[in-house]
């Protein structure tokens, strides 16, 4: 049987030399088996002088039939991000405990990429949210979050007041340190910490959680993925908006942040037995069978 | 414009005897559009003497083109689950304060039906939850629920032990007061009280929420209404199951309680300009506009 | 120096055959400290033929010096409730993973026991809660609870209705699956699943935690221990009162449960170096130093 | 009979025009029962040239024997903490909705003035948080806080990892987006936004409240408010420590933050009737009589 996968991309943590001797062990690996490998800039400079071309995250884009990713959850979001522009299906190999995103082991990933070069694996769409901040009319900033975007107070430590509107209809205004609006892959995340429910990734659903919301009666709502989130922020003294926890831009009173799903998805290879269920006991501690 | 609705039956709160005055009403407005209005045996003997078919409730499934409820939310329920096998809209008419099902007044209620008549309206596909209980592996119960399904703990005060496995993955075990399983409708029911997350009606999410959980990592999780969900009771002094919180059955070890969305959808028809979120905000009591 | 203690009374937990060996070592242990020995009755028949006198609990609580239970918190919650009136203190040995009341394993017990004899400890004042059912004016019952009083629901699964007044003054009415009236012992139990906050031990507090509540802005209030707390039940199918989940009565509609604070106080002694954050920290899974 | 209060100090909400005209007549009120009437000097710069004292709050502190605090709760947390250190008992006039702590309304105010002057009042005394962060040993900021404490992470959105004591007792390391220690006072301000518990103003508690922690079985805990109360910040990309949400300070890495009770209370005077739980009720919109 001929893979379906001819081209495949190595990109590893970001500043992460332990990350060398495993890349080099995995493209050595695919170079044996007659594939293209190619390194992205980065890790190609990290790693030093070796036989693999170095290609921008734009060219991996565009040429790569599959792309491996080494590191954590955090490494697989910005690669996610960078990359959802192109239809590129994307592996996550750990080098530590496995994450949700990142779920072969460094150990196993050698025989998980045999199986997953012979088309056995279980492929998984996920989708993203793309965030436009809008100011006195015009967009002002645009970024894409695969975890959540983040409208929240600063150091003052004042409340902030907002509004939210979906699909053109007022939803609520609230006082409140900020406001979370995660997709599945970050219902997991930071709005979990928020007091947010758990949203299986193949819910077509965004969640909206509210943080340290003035109005106790105020709770998470799941909506539509197909909804268009608006945020107004009415009232601060000091606010930003943040995207997956890892660029930010500071707000102004009065400006929108307008959140949508991206119209791509981002497909993501699991090993075949693998179990959503099994990470979140995991990593929640929640009881095993009795 | 001709109608679309040829019969239309009405049903009322059960034993709700200031009902009558309305209901004729509507029945007469009906009858002079040279409509076909039938009753459900139960409002007809309730109301005494009157020029309208009395009909079961397997009738009307088979001949009406609409159904008024009126009612509440709990009324309208009971209604949904007795029709969920036929394919015929459901208006809910509300005597008091507005619910989430029965969004019309009686003081509206000539004037919507007027425009419902004519074929404005906003319709809405929401589904239910199909539930079996399996003893000794054969089925010894079946109900429909339309909010939510409870497993939970009887008056001894007792925990219960039970296991959750969601399309045959095991999910988790847990020690608790119980376990809501809750439609997007159920979702601003007893699930919201127990700490679970609102879902907007248009998605095909069904919620899993943990009734007082031992755990305290525990979480709601919502998953695909296409999901079947089978919690397992592996241990209890006294346990149910109850359905909408108005039908129920005792439970015994190593029952299982298997829950899967109907194959069928309850058509609701709403006012044109109604809106999910005006009511959400009125009775949750969130933030208007600043 | 010569020890406080003259008299040890042993209490193991009800039908806990494995208890007898640890039982009779540690029985050993202090008689040849030429102490005097007690078994409860219970245990005494639970062991067998052995030259220990075996007395009722009135006359443990009459006689010993000291007593120790072993078992888990469950048995200490069933002795304390007995011993309350008496002034002994209590040491518990536990059988399995150490509790909050029962902080010596059976490994270390005899060393413990030879500090605690040369009155090297932390002796640790805890009160427990006096519940009284009042109706039509006449009480008609009573009972002790260490950890929590708990009006609740009964199997209908319908909610019920409560007033709740403290030190003669209103408090709220609120619709909920139940109340729980916890002592801070009792902060870490039941309450603490219902979303209570946790109060140290040295706190006179007792903390009211609504289960389930109807309104979603209600949350758990700590009031002085001194106050007495009365809850009215207004409405209900079917409900009852449990006292530390090991005892309960149903309740009928108009029925008040009177609860204040315990006249005496449980004594439990704790090795020295004895954490209750540790206790914390490892049963709930707090970070460890980083 | 004769009033203790010879000298009554007035002080306005800051920069508050429309408050000059209840101050004036309160001063004329109690001008006219022949006591001494102290005006702050930021209150009487408000409004104008008048025949009362202006004096500094150093002054009032000294000389006042009761204090009227015109304004919200926001200004009666100003005003108490710059009094801390003096012997002198506060009321609350509001010019709004009633507070917490500012419990008598402008209309009420003249008959609830004679009647405090008469000595027909309810004394209630509440303690305040004294903070200190240490760096490298030394104390490099002291300050009072009457509702909370509060170390959170800035505009980063990188979490914040702290270790936290009580009593020299290590409790728990947290990464989390800060951490709240509240008084009873607090206890219904931010705390209860982040899930804190009420903590009933006679409680000698104070409450540690995890905001957003990123371990799910973090739950609130209060202690005693003799216990010291120690912070450190192991490891965080900016943070800041603030108090009563009106002044902060940046925080480095390793600073400790130290929280004790006040050594001295506020005397605070309500009217008589007054009742903390209508408050609550009120506040939160809790279920009232049935």
């Amino acid at each position: 049987m001929k893979t379906p996968f001819q081209t495949v991309a190595l990109i590893g943590k970001y500043n992460s030399a332990e990350l060398s001797e495993p890349l080099l062990r995995l493209a050595h690996f695919l170079q044996q088996r007659k594939l293209e490998v190619l390194l992205s800039q980065q890790t190609a400079e990290r790693i030093g002088n070796v036989p693999y071309a170095a290609v921008s995250m734009k060219e991996i884009g565009a040429r790569a039939d599959l792309v491996v990713v080494m590191g954590g959850d955090g490494t697989m979001l910005n690669i996610a991000r960078e990359l959802i522009e192109y239809d590129v299906p994307l592996v996550g190999v750990n080098q530590g405990r496995l994450g949700f995103l990142t779920d072969v082991s460094i150990e196993d990933m050698l025989e998980t990429m045999d199986e997953i070069l012979e088309g056995e694996f279980a492929a998984e769409e996920r989708f993203l949210l793309n965030a436009v901040v809008r100011r006195q009319g015009q967009p002002v900033y645009q970024a894409y979050a695969f975890n959540d975007v983040v409208v929240s107070k600063g150091t003052s430590g004042r409340l902030i007041e907002l509004e939210v509107f979906i699909d053109g209809q007022f939803v609520y205004s609230q006082r409140s340190d900020g406001l979370v609006v995660a997709t599945p892959t970050g219902s997991t995340a930071y709005a979990l910490s928020a007091g947010g429910p758990i949203l299986h990734p193949t819910l077509e659903a965004m969640v909206l959680v509210p943080i340290c919301p003035h109005t106790l009666s105020n709770r998470p709502i799941a909506v539509n993925s197909h909804s268009v989130m608006e945020v107004l922020l009415l009232h601060a003294v000091d606010a930003s908006v943040n995207f997956d926890g890892q660029s930010h831009i500071d707000l102004q009173q009065n400006d929108w942040v307008v959140v949508r799903r991206s119209e791509n998805n981002i497909r993501l290879l699991h090993p075949l037995g693998h179990s959503y269920y099994n990470t979140l006991r995991q990593k929640l501690r929640w009881g095993e069978k009795l």
